[in-house]
């Protein structure tokens, strides 16, 4: 496989799926095919064993760079979610949309720069052409469990 | 009908279409039907006759509880809507995504339970096959006309 | 050409495509057609060179009227960015969605308001059956670049 070679060539593991306190009820579900559609639910930074990475504001709590790697470890997070989904990290053709939210304190406006840690990597695994796509980016006064990102988004699948 | 039979099971009843002050000028339709998709704008709670319920931050306006029920009166408005739009609202074959932000008062990290009110209702009456569905939910600094949540989403369409 | 003519029509000019600082490094696509949906990431106003128009909050820094202006702006740059790369504004058949975040001050609840620069413009060039579609708007606390607004949206295109 492609993409999940060059995962390893990067050194990189996906992690386990999401494990929030059992005190949250998880009514969604984090990637869904409709038709030749994957849809992608929020996420935010995992670490290795599914749980999340810790919260808080870009800009006061943790540097745009602390955000960026933040970015970085949730597209490791969807990969993980998509491989258990659709099988093969390669049926995907081409990313549709990425929209992501940064939890931000007030006047910081990096938000583009905190988000390319979520498509760099993308472009590192799956190339410019296919992972180069539509993106908003906004700062979020508050995020779900204080997360630092959450990013949604879309990718085509091979029919 | 399988939706509306338990809708009326559940005692609920769908209300009216929005109506909103004659100062504001709705420029969007509630919902769009593409093909198989029916593409839904954001949506807030309503009364019984289409007006706005009360609005207000979550965590301090109004508590979590009341923004639950908030999100479960935005799903009433959205089934109100979709009816008058597909006809049937046994046509949903699947939800595709769901979208909330949460009106939050600073340091209100509980929007996912919030949106849960929309979701737990979904699933009362499609069941989870077809309600739970990719969703992602922020916090948001203001919300237009004060709403305490905004709901946007899509359904796929039987053919 | 019917959009291009109307445009001329009303004086109106597509401005360059986004110029920003050379230290941002675009890691997106302004728009990607999948099939006969194009995509379209998030924009903000620019001025006719491509570079961004003056920054800041509606409600503090910039008025409800410079927020319209603003979204107007933004729809001029996403029809010039829709331009390059369908072809022909003309191919357009429908908005599918609007989603637009408005950089808000604490209190600023006019976001639809604000956000009807842009659907405004969009109706005088194609007309309400086309233009009008599912919308969706909020307060954003912060915005990239201290944008005034982010729209993002899709259009369906003539197959």
């Amino acid at each position: 496989m492609h993409v999940e070679a060059k995962l390893t060539e990067l050194g990189l593991e996906l992690p386990e799926p999401m494990r929030l306190p059992a005190s949250v009820s998880v009514r969604w579900r984090q990637v869904k095919v409709i038709g030749d559609r994957a849809v992608i639910a929020g996420h935010g930074p995992r670490q290795p064993d599914g749980t999340p990475s810790r919260g808080g504001k870009i800009g006061s709590d943790l540097t745009p760079d602390a955000g960026y790697e933040a970015a970085r470890s949730t597209a490791l997070a969807v990969l993980g979610d998509l491989k258990r989904e659709v099988g093969d990290l390669d049926r995907v053709v081409a990313w549709v949309r990425v929209f992501g939210l940064v939890n931000s304190a007030p006047g910081f406006v990096g938000q583009a720069r905190v988000i390319d840690g979520f498509t760099d990597l993308m472009v590192s695994l799956y190339g410019e052409e296919i992972a180069i796509c539509p993106r908003a980016v906004a700062g979020a006064a508050e995020l779900p469990f204080n997360s630092p990102v959450i990013i949604e988004g879309e990718v085509a699948l091979a029919s």
